[in-house]
C-alpha cells in the first residue's frame, strides 16, 4: 500500500492527525496496534483546552461534545478546609470543556468511514524502516500476514510504549524524566460529582481530586505510596477516605456507587529531545508524558498535532518546508511550559515523603499567597486553560 | 533604669521600632552589644521597598533617602544570552528604592539625639529576664559594671544570633528551616554599575548579580559552591568572572575596582514560630532569615516593625492590647509569603549540584514563560515590589 502520511497509532493524536489530512486532502492511513474496543476502553483524561476543542470544531467532529460536554469557567484549588477558586473565565476570557479522552476519540473513530479515513486495527509487530530515506516504510502484521505501507512521512502517535520513538537511535536524541514518589489511586463511578468544577487538594492526608467526565459520571483520586496496590484498597475505604476528603469542601458531598474502574498510575515528567528523525515526526505521548495534574497530556498531544497537521499540508499543497523543518522548536517551546505547569502543580499539590516542614510550609505558603493575589490566579488560570499556540 | 520598652539591637529593625516609638511618645531605650561603628561597617541589602521608604518618611528621617537613594522601576532576571526585564512600575505602579542599609541605619543613628532616642552601645552580655511576668527586665554589662532595664516590654531585634530568641524556652516554639547547598562570593567597589537596573543571571555557571548601592558604588555576587573560601579568590579573578558574565548583557559593561569588602555568604530560609513569649516580642532577623535573593531581609523586618510599633502604640495610647496579641499572626502571613518569594527566586535562579537535566529545563521554561508572560511578570513584580502590609 502507498500513502502520503503513514500515522501509527489511532489514539487521539493519531485519528486527530489523520482527520486533519484527510480533510485537506492529504492521503493517509492510520495503523493501530491494539482492537476498537481496546482502545474505547481505556480510562485517560477528560479536560480540554481551547486547542482541542477548536480542533474538533475545525473537523466538524463537535455536535456531541457540543451537546454533552460541560463548559467549566472555573476549578478549585483546597486545602483541608479551604477552597481558593479559579476563576478561569473572569481571569482570562477563556474556559475549558469536561468530555472524556474516551469519547473523543469514539466521536474520531465513528467519523473515520464517512470521510474516507483509513484505520487498520490490530496491527501487530509495526516496525519502521528506512526513516532516513526518501522513502520511509513500515510493516505490520495482521492475519498472520505482513503488509507493508509506503510512504512519504510516518507520523509516530503511538504513545509512550510505541515502536515509533524506539526507532529512533539514540545517538540522536536527548531524555529528560523525572519520576515522582506516589501514584494516583482512581476511582470512576455512575454517580454525580460532588462538587460542580474540579477540586485539587492538598491537605494532611496529601493530594486528592475530584473530578467529573460528566453530570452524572465521576473520577476522584487520591495520592497513595509507590508501593501500594489496588489490591490493598475496597471500594468502601476509598470511598470513607474521599468523603473525608471532600464532604467539608464540596457542594454535594461524595456520592458512593459501584467502580467502573479502578487503578493505580505513577506520575512521569518525560520529555524526549528529538521531534523528528528523517522522515519520521513524533507527536503526543509517543514524545512526552506530563504528570496528570493540570490534565495537560491530550492537549499538549492536540498542540503538536496541530502544528503537524499544518507543516504537512504545507508541504503537500505549496511544497513548503519551512513549518515541517520548525515542528520541532514550535512544539517543544509549547511543551515545556506545559511541562513546567504540570510539575509546578504536581509538587504545588502533593505531599512529598522527602520533604521536611520548611518544604510543606511553603505550600501553605504559596497556597495562602494564591488566594489573596489576582496575578497568581492570572498565572495559574492562564496555564490551566492553555498557552496560546 | 525603667522604660516602658526596652530594645534589644540597634541594627535597623530596632532603631526603627526606637524611633517610631519615641515619636508618639512612648518611652524607650536601645540596649547594643557592638559600638556604633561597628554596625555601621556591616555590609548588608540595598533594595527598600515602599513599607521601609514609608517608615522614614513617617519619621521624617528621609531627606538624605530621598536625595541619593536611586528610583528603581524595574530588574531583570537573565540568563547567558537574554535579559528579561520586570517593569515592576508598569506592572504595579510601584517601585523600589536602591539605598545601601548601612546608610539608613546611620541616618537612623545620626537622629537619635535629637529626638531623645537613648541608644546604648557596647553593652556586653545582654540577658533578659521575667519575659512571663508583668515585670520584664534585661541587664547588660557595660564598663565592667552590671545595669539592669526594668521595662513593660522587651521589642529583640538583635537578629540571629542575639540573646532574645534564644531565652523563649525550646518547648514554645517551633523552627523552620533550609539550607542550600552554595553561598554567595559577594564584592563591593567604589565603581559604576554595569547596568541601570538589578540584573539576577542564571546561566551555566549558575548565580550571580550584578547590584548596586548608588551610582558610583557597585555590589556583585556569584554563587560558589560551600566549601569555596574567600581565600581562594583574587579581585582579579572574581573581576573576570563577572566580566564574563555581565558584559554581554549590561548596558556600559563591567568597571573593575579595588574591592571595599569580599566575602562569602551562606543562603539559608528560617522561620522561628513563636515571635511572643509573655512580654518579649521579636522583629527582624531575631526571627526569621531569608536567602538574599529578591532583597526581602530589611524589608521584612521593616513591616514587624510597623505591626509591632502599631500594636505597643495602641496599648500605651488606648490600653488596646488586640493588635499585640494579633502581631504574631499578622507579621507571620507576610514572614512566610516573603519566604516563599525568597525560596521561589534563589530556586529558579541557582544550580542546584543535586538537579538533574530534567529540574535545569524546568529553570529554562520558567524564564521563558516569564519572558512571555505577563501575568507571571506581575507575580514577581509584586513581590518584588512588597506585598501589601
Amino acid at each position: 500500500m502507498k500513502t502520503r502520511v503513514a500515522i501509527v497509532g489511532a489514539g487521539p493524536s493519531g485519528l486527530l492527525l489523520g482527520h486533519l489530512l484527510t480533510q485537506a486532502g492529504v492521503d493517509c492511513v492510520v495503523v493501530e496496534r491494539q482492537s476498537r474496543d481496546y482502545v474505547l476502553g481505556r480510562i485517560r483524561a477528560g479536560v480540554l483546552e481551547t486547542v482541542t476543542t477548536e480542533l474538533m470544531r475545525k473537523l466538524g467532529i463537535d455536535a456531541r461534545m457540543n451537546a454533552e460536554g460541560l463548559i467549566e469557567e472555573g476549578f478549585n484549588l483546597a486545602t483541608d478546609d479551604r477552597l481558593i477558586r479559579i476563576d478561569i473565565t473572569a481571569l482570562t476570557g477563556r474556559h475549558v470543556m469536561v468530555y472524556g479522552q474516551t469519547e473523543l476519540t469514539r466521536d474520531l473513530m465513528d467519523a473515520a468511514p464517512d470521510r474516507g479515513l483509513t484505520v487498520i486495527f490490530e496491527a501487530k509487530d509495526v516496525a519502521l524502516h528506512d526513516l532516513e530515506s526518501d522513502t520511509p516504510s513500515l510493516t505490520y502484521v495482521r492475519d498472520g500476514e505482513t503488509q507493508r505501507i509506503q510512504a512519504d512521512f510516518i507520523a509516530g502517535c503511538d504513545g509512550f510504549h510505541g515502536p515509533s520513538r524506539k526507532a529512533i537511535p539514540a545517538s540522536a536524541v536527548r531524555e529528560y524524566e523525572r519520576e515522582y514518589p506516589f501514584g494516583w489511586l482512581g476511582i470512576l463511578a455512575d454517580v454525580p460529582p460532588c462538587h460542580d468544577e474540579l477540586i485539587y487538594a492538598n491537605g494532611a492526608r496529601g493530594f486528592a481530586l475530584a473530578s467529573m467526565r460528566s453530570s452524572t459520571r465521576s473520577r476522584y483520586y487520591i495520592q497513595v505510596p509507590l508501593t501500594d496496590r489496588v489490591e490493598n484498597w475496597t471500594e468502601d475505604r476509598l470511598w470513607d477516605e474521599l468523603e473525608m476528603r471532600f464532604d467539608p469542601l464540596s457542594q454535594h458531598g461524595v456520592t458512593r456507587g459501584p467502580a467502573l474502574e479502578m487503578s493505580i498510575a505513577p506520575l512521569r515528567s518525560y520529555v524526549f529531545e528529538t521531534m523528528r528523525h528523517g522522515r519520521l515526526f513524533l507527536a503526543g505521548d509517543s514524545a512526552h508524558i506530563v504528570p496528570p495534574t493540570g490534565a495537560k497530556g491530550l492537549n499538549l498531544a492536540a498542540s503538536d498535532v496541530a502544528y503537524l497537521s499544518d507543516a504537512l499540508i504545507a508541504h503537500f499543497r505549496h511544497g513548503d518546508d519551512s513549518a515541517l523543518d520548525g515542528y520541532q522548536a514550535r512544539a517543544l517551546a509549547r511543551i515545556w511550559k506545559a511541562q513546567r505547569f504540570s510539575w509546578y502543580l504536581t509538587k504545588l499539590m502533593h505531599s512529598f515523603p522527602e520533604d521536611g516542614a520548611f518544604e510543606h510550609r511553603m505550600q501553605v505558603a504559596e497556597l495562602d499567597y494564591v488566594a489573596g493575589s489576582k496575578s497568581m490566579q492570572t498565572v495559574i488560570a492562564e496555564n490551566y486553560v492553555g498557552l496560546p499556540l
